[in-house]
C-alpha cells in the first residue's frame, strides 16, 4: 500500500530522476511537477522519462506571465538588489515555482511535496518557506537532508549506479564542471570550478549573453517607457519595433542585451545559510529594465520618497527575496510599500547598450513637473530668490557653527 | 581705507574675476586663492591674472594628496554613492578646497572669505558649512546671492562688459555650452544645453575618458590589492606596472579607465536645495576602484556586517558628503563607522576595462578564512551536517506556517 | 484701497491681537481665524475682540474630530514619539488648523495667511510648509520675522503700547512666565522661566493633570479595544462606562489620565531650527492610547512587521511630523505604511493607572492566534521539536565559529 | 572511563542537578560552574550538593563587575531596548556567564559545556552562539534538545522520581508557578499562571520592587552624572550621600528604585525562536540609569548624531543583545559606534522617583554648550536674524509646493 501521493519538483536531470525512483522504492507514489518558468528546457523529454521512471503523473505548468508580471516586475520598481550587485534572478522564481507546485500537490491530493535542492543552498530555505506558508499542513521530503538518502548517495557515481539499476536513462553529454539554473530573468552558475573564486569561468561558461568582445560594433539604441514605475513599452529599431506585452516586452529585452553582452555578474555573496559561495549570473533584460527605472527615478521621483524608499524598502525587500521570505509578514508588508513610491514615476528612457555596457542617453517625462528646466536653470532666477539660500544655509549653520565652537574650546582644530 | 581682508576662491575664469574686480571696488582687500585638486588648470596664468587685477597676493594650495587619502579612500572604504549612481566626485572635492581656503585666510589675517557660486546650487551650501565649522566667525561673502550684485551682473553680456571697464583679460575661446567642474576624481558637466534632460551630451562633451567605441579592442586587464578596504596596490600590465602610492596609484586607476572609456554617467539628481538637476560626470578611477572594493568585500566581509553598513552607514555618509556636511558631528560620526567594517576587508581582485564597462575576473585572499571552498562545496558535507538545516527552516517556519494558517482561517488565499 | 484679504490665525491673545491692528494699518482686510482644535478658550470673547479691532469678519472651525480621527489616531497606530519621550502633541495639531486656515483663507478670497509665530519655533515652519502644500500660490504674512514688525515691537512694552493706542483690551491677568499651546491632545509650556533647563517647573504650571501626589491613593483599571490598531473602545469603572466615539474615547481618555496624574513629561528637544529648547509637555490620552497600543501588538503583531515599522516607519513619521512635513509626498508616503501594518491589531489591553505610573496587567484578543500558550509553554513540547533548534543553533552558528576562528588566528582572545 | 570532562552551568535547582546526575550517568566527567552575576543565591549550598551528587570540582566566579562596567554600562549608553519595553536584562548577563564558563571549561580541560536552557527558548542560543565564538571548536550538551533526556524526563515527577533514587536533595519549598533567572540588572518571570498573557501576575510575585502602592508617599529626589555618556555618580539623600563606584552605583540605584516600586514591566515578547511568550520584568537601577541617560542626551547630544544613533544603532545593537549576538562581527561592529556618539554626553540629571514614576526635574551641563538658552529664547534675537528663517522655510517649501502643484493638477486636493 502506497504511503501517500508526494508531488515532486521534478527537472528530468540526474539527481530529480533518482529521488524519483528512490521515493518510489520508499513506497510513495509521486506526482512529477515541472515549472516552465522560461527556461530551456526539453519539457516532453522530461515527461516521457518521468512517466517511464514510475510517477503517476506529470504536470508542466506555465508560470512566465505571473513570473513577470507579479514578481520580476514589482522587484524593478523596487530596484531590488542583494548585497550590492546580485540581481535576483534566482530568488524571483522561487515563490512563483513554489506557488504552482502546492497548487498541483493540492489538486492531486499530495499530503507532501520534494525537491532535489541540496542542503547547504538557498533554495531550499526559499521553496521550503513559501511551502509552509502557502500550505502550513505539507509535509517535505527533502532527501538531500535525509541521511538515509545522502549518505547512500555520496557521489555521482551513486547516482549513476542506480540510475543504472532502475534504468533510469542518462544523457550522455559529460557534465560540466559547474550547476546552473535557468529561468526567464536569468541563468546561474556555481560549484564545481567556479568554488576557486579567484577562478575566471571559462568563456563558454557563459549562455545568455554573447561575450561583450563578439558583441555588435555599434551602439545599439532603445527607449523604455514606465508608468507608475513599470516598464509599459520597449522601443527598438530606431522606432520601428515597439513591445507592450509584459513577457514579450521582457523577453525582447532580453534578446537586445544577450546580443550585446549585458548583464553578465560574477560575485562572492552571503547565503541565508551562513555560507559564503560564489556565483556567475546573466541577467540580460533585468539589468536594462532596471538601471532605465532607476535613470526615470531621478526625473520624476520626490527627493525624499526616494531617500525613504532606497533606505528601507530596496534592501529589505531584496533581503526578503534572498532569504526565501515571500510569503510571509513582512514580505506582504515590504511589498506594499513598493507602489505607493511609483506614483509619479512616469517617462521614457533613452538608453544605448554596447559590448557589455549600458549608457542612459536621456530620459523625459509628460505628466512629472517635478524636473523644471528653468528653475534649475544656472542662468535664471526666475522665481528664485538667492537670498533664500543664505538663510537656509544661515539655518543650517546654527548647529555646525557651535560644532566648530565646541571643538576650538577644546583646543583641537578639525580637520579632514 | 580697506574695509578688510577677503580670501576669495579664485579660478581665473571671467566670474571669478569680475567678484575680484567687484570686491575691491567695495572697498576690500583680496587675497586671491586657488586649489590645485588635480583639475586641468594654468595655475600661472591664474596668478597673473589675479594680480593683475589687484589681488594683494595670490596662493595656490595643492591638495592633491589629502583629496585623495583623507577623502577619496574612505569614501571607497563606505562604497558612498549618491542615488544610486553619482560617486559624489564634487561633494569629495569640496571639503578639502574649504579647509585649504580658511587655512589661508587665518594666515593671511582675512576676516572673510568669498567664493563665486551660484544661488541654486549645491556647492555654495557645501563651501559655506565647511567654512562655518572650521571657522564659526567666518565672514562669508556670497555674491551671486547679493541683490547688488547678481541685479548688476544678471547676464553674461553685463560680465563682459564690466571685465573689459576693468581691464581683465577675457580668454577668446567660445563658451563651452554647459559648465564644467573637475578635479583629480572626476569632472562634471551642467547647465546649458544639458538642462534639457532629454539631450543627449555631444561626443566632444566627455572629456576625461575616451568614447567607448574608440576605446581599445581589446579587455585590458589588472589588480587591485585592498588592505583594510583601502587600494594599496594597482598592478598593470599583465604585472610588469606595480604602484603603491595612493596618488599615483589613483591617478594611474584614472589612466586605466580613461583610456576604456570607463567611468561616464548621466543622471537627473535631487540637489540639497530642494531642486532637480541634470549632472554628466566622469569618474574614471574612482569607478574602477569602488567596483572591486565591492567585489573584494563579498570575499572577506562579514555577512551582518556588511549589511549593516550597506543599510547605515553608506547611504548616510553618502548624503552627508552630498549635502557638504562633511565638518559637522554626524559626518564625524559616522566617519568613524567606516574603518571598524574594514578589518578583515584584505585581498586582491583581478578585473579588466573594455570599451566602457568593468568585469571583475576572480579575488582572492590570503587573510580571510570567511570564505572556505569545501564548506561552500555542493559536493562534499565535510564539516557540516544537512540535518541542520531542517531545525533551522523548521524554526524559520515557526512564525510563518502561523501567517499561513491566519491567512487561511480568514477564507483566503495567499498568491504572488 | 485694501492691499487684500488676508487670513490670520487669530487667538484673541496680546500678539495676534496686536498683529491684526497691525496688518489693519498696512492696508489689508483682514478676516480672524480661529481653529477650536479642543483647546480651552473663550471663543466668543475672541471673535468679539477680533471684530472690535477692526476684522471683517471672524471665523471659528471646529476640527476636533479630524484632529482625532485624522492625525491623533493614525500616530497612535505608529507608535508616533520625537527623540524617544516627546509624544508631538503640538506637531499633530499644525497640519489639521493649516488646512482648516487654507479652507477658510479659500473661502473668503484671502490672497495671504498670516500668523503670530516666532522666528525661532517650529511652528512656523509647520504652518507653513502646510500652506504652500495646501496653496501653493499663497502669500504668507509672517510678521515676528518682518523687521519692519519686530524692530518695532521689540518687546512686551512695545506691544502693551501699541494696543494701549488702538484701544485693544488686555486682560488684567498676570502674564505667565512661560508660554503654552493648548489642544485636545496635550499642553504644551516653554519659555520664560522653563529657558533655564535646569529649573523644575513650579506645581502650579501644570495645567492638565493633577500632581501625582495629589492623585487617588487606589490604582484605576480600565481596558482599550483596539481594533487593526486603532482605539474602538474605552471601559471604564469596572465595565459600567464604555465610550465607542472617537472624540468621546479620546476626552475619557484625557480625562482618566488627568486625574491619574498621568503624562507629563519635560525634555530639551532639538528644534527644526537647529537650536536645542526645552520644553514641558502634558499628553494625557494619548500617553494611555500609545502605551496600550504597543502592548496589544506584542500579542498581536508578527515580529518582523513589527522590526520593520519600528526602525523605518516610527522614526520616519515622527520626524516627518516634528518637521512639519505632514502635506508632502514622503508624508503621504508613509503615512500609507501605517495601515498596512496593523491588520492584525485587534485585541483588549487591561491596564491601570496610579499616581503617575501606568501599568499594563493583561491583554488577549479573539482573532489573532500568533500567541500560542501551549507553543510558547515551557512545559510542553506539543508540535515542537527541541532538536529543530539545534539545527537553527548550528546554522547561526557558522558564521560565528569562523569569527571565533579569526580572533584566534591572529592570536587575540575575544571578550567583553 | 571517563568519556571527558563537561563544564555544566549548575544553578543547584532541580533541574540542573538532575542534569549533573544523568551526565554522571552517562559516563562523563562534570565540572560545575556557577557564576555570581548579583543573582540571590546559597552560593555554598549550591557548592555542596554539586560535590554531593558528584561533580569533580565546583567552581564560582564572580563577574558582577564585568556585568556593570562591560555590559550594563555600554547598553545604558545606547539606550538598549527591544521592542519599545524590554531593557535586556536577561540578554545582558548571558555574554558575561558564557565567558566565565568557557573560561572555566578551557582551565578546567572540559571539551565540552552544558546547560540546562530549554529548547524553545532564548537562552540556549544566547549562551551557545557565545560559546561558538569563543571556543569554535566546543561541544555543546543541551540535554533538553536530547530526545533520551527529555522523552525521560516529560514532567516534574520524572525529574523528583529521579532525585530520590541518586539521593538528591530536593528543596522542601512548593515550586512557584512561574519560572524566574536573576541578575544584578534585573529578575524575570515566565511560564506557568503567566503563559496566559491575560493573568495579572499576583502582587507577591513581584520581588525586587515593592509594590507601587507600597511605596513611600513622599517623591525621593537624586541626582544622576554621568561623563561620555556613563553614569559616574549617583547623589542621594539631599547630597548627604554620593556613590561613585560603578557596582555601587548600579547597586544604589537598584535599592532607590526597589523601594519605590520603579522598574516592572510585563510584555507579550517575540523570542529569536519565533514563538511569542510573555514575560514579566523587574529593572529597577537600570530603568532609572537608562532613562536619566536619554534626558542628558537632550541638553548635550548633537540632534543628527542623536537621530543616527536612534535610528541604526540602538535598535541594531539590541536586537543583536537579545538574539545572544554579543559575540559576532555584528556585536563588535555595532558596539563599536556607541562610544563616539558619547563624546559630548556630559552632565547631571535631577529626578525623583514616586509610587513606580520616575520624573525628571531638571538637568544641567558644564561643558556642552549645544543648549544656549539665550539663542533658544522666544524673547530674545540676540545673534539670530528671523529673516534667515524665511530662507530656510522658502528652500524647503520649492519641493513642497511642487507636490502640491501636481495634486491640484490631478484635479485633487490634499486632505488629513
Amino acid at each position: 500500500m502506497s504511503k501517500g501521493k508526494v508531488c515532486l519538483a521534478y527537472s528530468g536531470g540526474l539527481d530529480t530522476s533518482v529521488i524519483l525512483a528512490w521515493l518510489l522504492e520508499q513506497g510513495y507514489e509521486v506526482v512529477a511537477f515541472l515549472a516552465n518558468i522560461g527556461q530551456e528546457e526539453d519539457f516532453e523529454a522530461a515527461e516521457k522519462k518521468a512517466l517511464a521512471i514510475g510517477a503517476t503523473k506529470f504536470v508542466c505548468v506555465d508560470v512566465r506571465k505571473e513570473f513577470v508580471e507579479d514578481v520580476c516586475f514589482p522587484a524593478i520598481q523596487a530596484n531590488a538588489v542583494y548585497e550590492n550587485v546580485y540581481l535576483l534572478g534566482t530568488s524571483l522564481a522561487r515563490p512563483v515555482i513554489a506557488q504552482a507546485q502546492i497548487k498541483v500537490a493540492e489538486e492531486e491530493g499530495c499530503f507532501a511535496v520534494s525537491h532535489g535542492c541540496t542542503g547547504k543552498g538557498n533554495d531550499q530555505v526559499r521553496f521550503e518557506l513559501s511551502f509552509y506558508a502557502l500550505k502550513p499542513d505539507v509535509k517535505v521530503i527533502a532527501p538531500w537532508r535525509d541521511p538515509e538518502f545522502f549518505n547512500r548517495f555520496a557521489g555521482r557515481k551513486d547516482l549513476l549506479e542506480y540510475a543504472a539499476e532502475k534504468n533510469i536513462e542518462v544523457t550522455q553529454t559529460k557534465a560540466k564542471p559547474w550547476s546552473t539554473d535557468e529561468n526567464l530573468a536569468h541563468i546561474s552558475f556555481e560549484a564545481g570550478i567556479l568554488e576557486d573564486p579567484d577562478t575566471t569561468p571559462p568563456k563558454d561558461m557563459w549562455k545568455l549573453t554573447v561575450d561583450p568582445t563578439d558583441a555588435p560594433d555599434k551602439p545599439e539604441e532603445f527607449q523604455v517607457v514606465f508608468e507608475k514605475g513599470l516598464p509599459t513599452k520597449l522601443v527598438l529599431d530606431g522606432g520601428k519595433k515597439t513591445i507592450t506585452d509584459p513577457v514579450e516586452l521582457f523577453l525582447e529585452a532580453n534578446a537586445l542585451a544577450r546580443r550585446n553582452g549585458v548583464g553578465r555578474i560574477d560575485i562572492v555573496e552571503n547565503r541565508f545559510i551562513g555560507i559564503k559561495s560564489r556565483g556567475c549570473y546573466e541577467t540580460p533584460g533585468l539589468t536594462i529594465l532596471r538601471s532605465t527605472h532607476i535613470d526615470i527615478e531621478g526625473l520624476t521621483l520626490d527627493r525624499e520618497v526616494r531617500a525613504l524608499r532606497d533606505q528601507f524598502v530596496t534592501p529589505s525587500y531584496s533581503k526578503i527575496l534572498y532569504n526565501g521570505m515571500y510569503f510571509t509578514p513582512e514580505g506582504e508588508y515590504v511589498r506594499s510599500m513598493i507602489e505607493p513610491s511609483q506614483k509619479t514615476v512616469n517617462g521614457v528612457v533613452r538608453a544605448s547598450c554596447y559590448k557589455g555596457s549600458l549608457s542612459i542617453l536621456g530620459r523625459s517625462s509628460d505628466t512629472s513637473k517635478l524636473y523644471d528646466a528653468t528653475e534649475s536653470s544656472m542662468d535664471e532666477l526666475t522665481g528664485f530668490s538667492p537670498e533664500d539660500t543664505t538663510g537656509f544655509i544661515a539655518i543650517q549653520a546654527i548647529r555646525i557653527k557651535k560644532y566648530g565652537e565646541a571643538v576650538r574650546d577644546e583646543g583641537k582644530t578639525l580637520s579632514l
